[in-house]
This record gives structure tokens, sequence and C-alpha cells, in this order.
């Protein structure tokens, strides 16, 4: 079979993995899908296409990543939400060896605490993966998202 | 190629046939993706949380998920809507060689008769499926879902 | 490995691709998954069921869609939209040596100019593809759309 089907196979397995995570509220989980020395942002469409590079969450490594499930788990004060993640679109745009560019839609589906389910974010994942010790991780993570009005405090992670 | 991913494809494939004779009105073939003594429930994540087990629809062979089928061409009384499925983050639990435990986000969008697409129910399968003359079939399937207020009566399966 | 497998992953990388040029604004590449003669075609699901073909946009040759792209780029005056693709339920439903039919369920979140995310569109796409020099394009696809209250101009192809 060729190879760059195998390749979207590992990557789906690694993105479905990925968000059970977070949607399963196994959040201690989250940083070990990156590399020690990871980025991942929070960063909406609208300042990516003006070539602004701020977003709303940015973590330099993965102590960051700790950090924040942590806060998540004890600091933050915010109304428990679930989410759904829904993927598809996955692209293969740059592939080394051992390191693979790559982009994804993405849409979250929030569930507030009186049971309404609603669009809460979409955008495209920009990620660069890594292998490690035989698995891949993430060593970038970009969430660019096109929803501009977030509705509820971010906490969760997307 | 890693027979986990493999097995990956097999259940998508699986699954998107479920998803599609579902949503394309075919449902009388919706009973033969079970075993005889299936066990089929929808059940809020609410419930499941709080260790009670007490869904909103329960049927514990393949003969009661005809009878629905009956039930639903023949007597209930429901506005006609067209659903539409969305699946991802599909995870296997467990692991034997011929039952397979997994768990799949999944998102069901209705169309009602005016033609209005909204979120109707967002929630993880959690699905255990055994190999029957050679193909897959559900041994348990549990739809347990986020959106505690559903929205119309539930009358067709999820 | 299975070889309906391999093409559904075949179909699965071409759809992905389909949708991210759509949804990344590369809009001058979609007539190129198309053959020459190919059908496209946006038709309402309730015009299908009644057997009636008229449907909302309808390119008989890969010519009208480069045209739809010039129209879109330099004629039409439409509110800048952000699509996002998701897709589930691929099934193949005819297989021949270089001609496949299958359908697969999608859906169409929209986000607006104030940064608004909401369903824009769902249904099933009906496609026929060909292989032309080692690569899959769409010879025949057909968007049958539940939505029946399209939100906005459909100006940019689904």
């Amino acid at each position: 079979m060729n190879e760059e089907l195998i390749l979207r196979l590992e990557i789906q397995a690694l993105l479905d993995a990925y968000v059970a995570t977070i949607d399963e509220d196994r959040i201690e989980d989250w940083p070990g899908f990156f590399t020690e020395d990871c980025l991942y942002e929070i960063i909406p469409k609208e300042n990516v296409d003006l070539g602004l590079p701020i977003g709303i969450m940015r973590c330099e490594n993965s102590r960051m990543l700790r950090d924040r499930v942590v806060s998540l788990r004890n600091a933050n004060i915010f109304s428990p939400a679930t989410y759904r993640h829904f993927l598809s679109g996955l692209t293969i745009t740059d592939r080394q060896d051992e390191a693979i560019e790559f982009s994804c839609n993405y849409l979250v589906i929030n569930t507030n605490q009186i049971g309404q389910s609603f669009v809460y974010q979409t955008g495209r994942y920009q990620d660069l993966i890594v292998r490690q010790e035989g698995a891949w991780r993430f060593a970038q993570k970009r969430a660019i998202f096109d929803t501009s009005r977030v509705q509820t405090l971010l906490a969760i992670p997307v």
C-alpha cells in the first residue's frame, strides 16, 4: 500500500486519540501528546490572515501545558461543559522521514450544564509531528479558529 | 501494515455503513448490524457519570430492534426529519481476536420539515463488536449523549 | 489488505483534499478535481425524493466550473465567509476497475464576518470518480442538501 495512505492512517489515529483525551476529560494525559519543547497555540484566523502573530493561548513547552492542566483542575472557575471534537479534511503539507506537517479541519461542539449543544468553535489545526521513541508527538500544534466570538471562557484546550 | 490500523479501518467501514443506513432511511436494514442477543441503549452522559443505569431506550435483543422499526414505520406519529451523523475520535479500548471494544464521538444534525438544520445530539458510542460469519456485528451499542435536552421525540435510532 | 478498504482510503484522501481546497480558499484549484466533461450539481433532497431534477446549481463541464471561479473572484458581491466541511458515512455503491460510485454525508459550518459559526448546510454527496492519468477525478458530483432554507446566497461551491 501507498506510504502516504499509511501515514494518513497514523495521523488520524493520533488525532483521534488526542481529541478523545480532551472530550473524555482525561486532561492529565493531554501534555503527553507533545514533545518537551513543543509550541501550542490557539490563534484567530483573522490574525493569521493579516500576519499578526498574537493568539489567545500560547504554550512554549510541555511544562506550560502541564501548568494549564493544574490550573484547569484547581484554580480556574468556569462552567463545566462537555466538548466533542469532529475532524475532516486532513492534508499532509510536508513530509520528511521523522517530521510531518499537516493541517486538518476541526469542529468543537459544546454542551453546557443545562444540556444544550451548540457549535462552539471551528477552525483548522496546523501541526508538526515528530517521531520520538517510536511514537508520533506534536512538536507544534496551532489551532487557528474561525469563530472570533469565542462564546465562553476558553479554559479547556482545543 | 500495523494490525491496529487495519482494525480501525474495518471499524470505520462498519460505523460508516451503520450511520448511512439510518441517514438514508433504510431503517429496515438497521437490526441487521446487531447480533441476535445484542444490547442497544441510548443513555444520558449525566446518568453514566453518576453510575445510574437508566436511559431513554433499551433493547435487549434484535427482536426488540425489529419491533422498533415496525413501530417507527406504522405506529409512531412524529414529525419527519432527516438525520446526518458525523463521527470522529475512534479509540479502541479492548481487543480480543473476535471481540473488540471501542468508543467514538458522534454528532447528529437534524433537518426539520421546514428545512432548518441544527445540532440535534452529540455524544459518544461505547460499542462491543464480535465477528459472526465473517462480518463484524454489534453485540453492544451504547449511545451516551451529552445533550440532555433532547429536542424532539426520539423516534429514529441514533 | 482488503481492496475495498484501500479504495476507501483513496476516496477519503480525495475528499479531504477536495474540501480543504474549498475551506482554505484555494478555489482556483477546485475545477482541477473534475474531469473535462464532468457534471456538478447542488440539488435539494426534497426534489430528489420527488424525482424532480432541478437544483440550484448545475455545471455540465469543467469550463463552467472555471467560469464560476472567475465569477466568484470578480463579479459576485457577497459577504465573505469561512466554510468548514466535515464528512462521514462514506459508502461505496458501485465499483468498476476505473470508475467508482460512492456517497458520503457532508456538513458545512459557516463562520460569518462578525465571527459567528453556524450549521450552514448538511446533505449527502453522490459521486462518480474515474481514474485519469493515475489520479481519481470527479466525473459526477451531486451535493444533495437537506437544508432547504439556504441561509445566505450560495456563492462558494459545496
